[in-house]
């Protein structure tokens, strides 16, 4: 299977990750993403990774990589159900998955989304309030 | 990666089948979503196919336990994204999904749904109206 599905629901569209994303997967989830919120308008993507439990740069950059296309397409990304084995590493690794918005499980996400949608439907960008460097004070 | 990952979408539960389901993933699959069910409460499964594009007995048979374990512990369960060559070999296997009920995609299925807990909140058992004996007249 060569393709991951994307799943429209409302405004918004959900990636399952349940399988290793190597080069070629990788590069089709981006471009079918970005095609999918053009075709559809969708204002937010969810990627749901509770069935990844190991996670490297290349992985960590390709959710980079999609969030920044998405906000391009005017959409935010949420990435959610992320396992504290995978936290850990990231930060291990020096990933701070910079412009990814996170949460704890899919409906958490949503909410996220909605609130990001409605925030940001009068002001432009104001992204620094939920960055990690909230939190070095 | 041994597990289908469940997402709890209000009182759905939604599942992507993105892999091939051998024998111990779709038991683990079975068992993960009746306990899930039996924990959240939830009045319908959603199954999404849309990344299947080979189906044999054993699916069919999974999909169909699934459905009859989840009406048990009383939740309704859609299958949706079913490609067209999919629906044509179930056919010609002569496997008819029996008390699975099907939606073209996940919104189409949540509606679905929606409305199959709306109807058998009043009433009790009444499913043969969308049986497929509905057409052999």
């Amino acid at each position: 299977m060569e393709r991951i599905p994307i799943l429209k629901m409302g405004s918004f569209l959900l990636v399952t990750i349940q399988v290793d994303l190597y080069d070629r997967l990788a590069l089709n989830l981006e471009s079918d993403l970005i095609n999918m919120v053009s075709k559809t308008g969708a204002r937010g993507v969810l990627i749901d990774i509770s069935a990844v439990s190991i996670v490297d740069s290349f992985m960590g950059r390709i959710l980079g990589n999609i969030a920044s296309m998405s906000r391009i397409m005017d959409a935010e990304t949420v990435v959610v159900g992320m396992q504290p084995a995978v936290a850990i590493t990231l930060v291990e690794l020096g990933l701070t998955l910079q412009g990814v918005y996170t949460a704890l499980d899919v409906e958490k996400g949503m909410e996220l989304l909605q609130k990001k949608i409605d925030l940001y439907a009068p002001q432009s960008e104001d992204e620094e309030e939920q960055s990690p460097d909230d939190y070095t004070d």
